[in-house]
């Protein structure tokens, strides 16, 4: 394929796309493919000589399509959003036409520069602190991660090299795997499953914190399990408090858990992956409100500022706590400028070596929305979850399950587990809409996130409709089935 | 922007990255500008609202663009390839339509299928030992990372499990911290950085291996340094083997080395993420004799094999290795067919939890070019990097510093280390080509790698009669100095 051909084909996948997102509410939400589906559509091998486009080009309705959830279906209530607009995947196009693989500055300057001008640009649209920027000279500054669990990673094992060289200096008598043996890093028992397994991966213990009654973790209670582990001769050195959890959007207060931790030398992440983008509303940015206290901050733009997955922002307070725990120098990376501290070379703030043009997706959407839009975008889901809130809350057969703060509702029947798992069942296998559940404490709960970019009130009505009828012939059945075994 | 302004964006945009790509070797390969250069030439914050797609679009001439470095230029001859094709770009575009997230089978089916069924055919193509194939019902098989840095992560730390286990029941008195912290890994003194760092996230220590006069890692030096570390109450655990070293493209001895580690009960990772591409061509699969002593192995289609970054091609014998390893199952991750057996979540395969659908890249890819194809692409580097040393061994001023295998050239003016750099730095400052360096032991080379998809003859033509005028009038300079220096 040449350029030529490109210039036809590029256009006629430019029309398919558009083609799939403005017909997506036709396709059916969740496929019906059975496991190992595609194996048998497809040869064994790939081919000796050259296939045309038309060829592989019409095996993506055949082949592919019957296989794909549509994440992007104003039916899909299911998981957290996937981020997608137009701009972001023009951007991305961009990004694809450069192919530049920025991890020094020298590999591709503009790559690294504006990677660091959108995370000062977005951090300011949620109020960061200071410390947090990078500026024209700052100490900290922000890097596109490609995933909250990396931002998470990066963090506890930027913590753990911290943590280990201070209490060698204390207590010199420890050996360095001595002291890995004592780390334990911290996390509610809500939190991702993420947080347990960089943990996992870093080598050190990992302990929960138990939530309050509203599923946050409140000071008291991460006071209580430092004390004991204190005691018992364990070294407390990270942290992750979650805003926006992702069984039901709780909010860990900041405000009580920041001090003890910076009184202890333990380092604060703050995960915020789903809720991070509501703080660019200033209605929601009291949720933020303690992020001074923390020594790093994540978000996912590729959740809910309509940029495509990925692109996972991440601030830190200092900089040379990333470099200094990763900082490897062989001569086929260094470059003239690298000595001057005037550039960053962002390799040393992640864990792959190469990297994509990311930036370009923040700069295309942020300015091609502008922040009213991007506002706009996140009220209209907060708007649709409390009309799903209410729709909920008229039908006395069910309840909320936790307070409905952005655009995710955990909602149940009134009832058993096993009825609540036989409703969604009969949901997902209805599949006009999807839902995934979720655990709150032994309660099984139904989560209803508003996620497409098109989804609109209109869907929500439908989907509540649609929910309720199912819930109705449950019951009938599920009482049917109750009554017999009685009588047997 | 709606749909059908993407319609109209989205072409002007393919048309764009076909004029850069048709006119790229116009453009100066490395960029003029300093440090610093982009902030000043954006404003300080987001705009509040939008802006039209004309204003971002002009932006990409005036503000991105100058600080670009042009690694599709056909006179970038830095680092490795990084590859790029327009099949690849129309896949990237559909991976952007589509948008799914594909963390598990159920969140896109299609996602997980095909990547499953993609990394058979590329395995098939380097005749990788059937073990590391998926199949039906394998218990090997393939998935895509990030970077060949996240697969050699990902196998140490599937490595240190499995020890960490097999310890724990022969010597029930250690804890797993007396284990993690006699744990030791091993890699060529000529490995990539990427296998240092590996180590030290997983908090192990890390062991340079001796490397022989053809810069190889031979079994007899991997014997010597496991003796030695054994004998001294050390647990050996993992060897990274290089297949294409990143200084000069050597390669470590598979056939003595695998053995050893099978032995030893040592997991063998093979990192061949340049190289690996050439295996595709009968001619160079000697290269890979000795895999199938080895528990995982990695190449990058994204480097040699025409697909963008990011796919880094990652097999392993054992599923279950590295699933055992990370494996966290919360409620809103779990789905109805994930304890089938049939079929795969791949989150427990990486690091992050979320996934794009890369593997369209290389069904496109595979198809559009063939086997036969992408064996040409592979042999007309070979054969333009043959072309350049032949070039180098006319004149004798200059020497290769390694032999020449695939598509890197490693030589110097014979002379000292400050006569190299002077001629890499009047190189890289007259910006006509675009190269980096490494150090062989103590001798500081320039490298030469053949990376442009369109690079051709007689670009190794121009290439070489620039450097070799530099080479001129540094000698005359030099000279000139050096006999001033004598006169005072």
């Amino acid at each position: 394929m040449d350029a030529a051909e490109f210039r036809k084909r590029g256009k006629e996948m430019v029309d398919y796309i558009a083609d799939y997102l403005e017909k997506i509410e036709k396709r059916q939400v969740f496929p019906d493919v059975e496991p190992g589906y595609l194996r048998p559509l497809i040869p064994d091998c790939a081919p000796q000589d050259p296939e045309s486009f038309e060829d592989v080009f019409k095996d993506i309705e055949k082949i592919i399509m019957p296989g794909v959830t549509h994440w992007h279906s104003p039916y899909f209530f299911a998981y957290f959003p996937a981020a997608s607009s137009f701009p972001a995947l023009l951007a991305d196009m961009l990004c694809g036409g450069i192919g530049c693989v920025g991890f020094s500055w020298a590999a591709s300057p503009a790559c690294t520069e504006l990677e660091t001008v959108m995370l000062d640009w977005l951090g300011k649209m949620i109020n960061l602190p200071e410390e947090f920027l990078a500026g024209k000279d700052g100490q900290g500054g922000g890097v596109i991660q490609g995933s909250a669990s990396e931002a998470t990673l990066i963090s506890l094992l930027a913590a753990r090299t911290k943590t280990i060289r201070r209490v060698q200096l204390e207590k010199p008598e420890l050996t360095e795997a001595d002291i890995m043996g004592r780390l334990v890093a911290y996390a509610s028992d809500q939190a991702h499953s993420s947080v347990e397994r960089a943990a996992l991966i870093g080598g050190v213990k990992m302990k929960n914190v138990s939530s309050d009654d509203t599923f946050s973790v409140c000071g008291s209670a991460l006071k209580k399990v430092l004390d004991e582990d204190k005691a018992s001769g364990l070294i407390p050195f990270f942290f992750c408090a979650t805003l926006g959890t992702t069984p039901c959007c709780s909010f860990d207060k900041l405000l009580e858990l920041g001090p003890i931790c910076n009184k202890e030398n333990i380092w604060m992440h703050i995960d915020a992956a789903y809720a991070g983008s509501a703080f660019i509303c200033p209605e929601f940015r009291h949720l933020l409100n303690g992020v001074e206290f923390a020594d790093s901050f994540n978000f996912n733009p590729h959740k809910w500022l309509l940029v495509n997955f990925d692109c996972s922002a991440m601030w830190v307070k200092k900089r040379s706590d990333l470099t200094g725990a990763f900082k490897l120098e062989p001569l086929y990376l260094q470059h003239h400028h690298q000595e001057s501290g005037l550039v960053t070379d962002y390799r040393h703030w992640q864990i792959p070596l190469g990297r994509r043009f990311r930036s370009l997706k923040l700069w295309f959407v942020l300015r091609m929305y502008g922040v009213t839009g991007l506002q706009d975008h996140i009220r209209k889901h907060v708007r649709l979850s409390h009309q799903f809130e209410h729709l909920v809350l008229q039908d006395e057969r069910f309840e909320i399950c936790a307070e409905v703060v952005l655009g995710l509702v955990c909602f149940r029947l009134k009832g058993s587990n096993e009825l609540n798992k036989a409703l969604l069942k009969s949901i997902n296998e209805a599949k006009k809409i999807h839902l995934v559940p979720c655990h709150l404490r032994e309660t099984f709960v139904l989560r209803f996130a508003i996620c497409s970019r098109t989804v609109e009130s209109t869907h929500i009505k439908f989907a509540w409709q649609h929910i309720s009828q199912l819930a109705t012939a449950l019951l009938k059945t599920w009482e049917q089935n109750h009554h017999q075994q009685l009588q047997q």
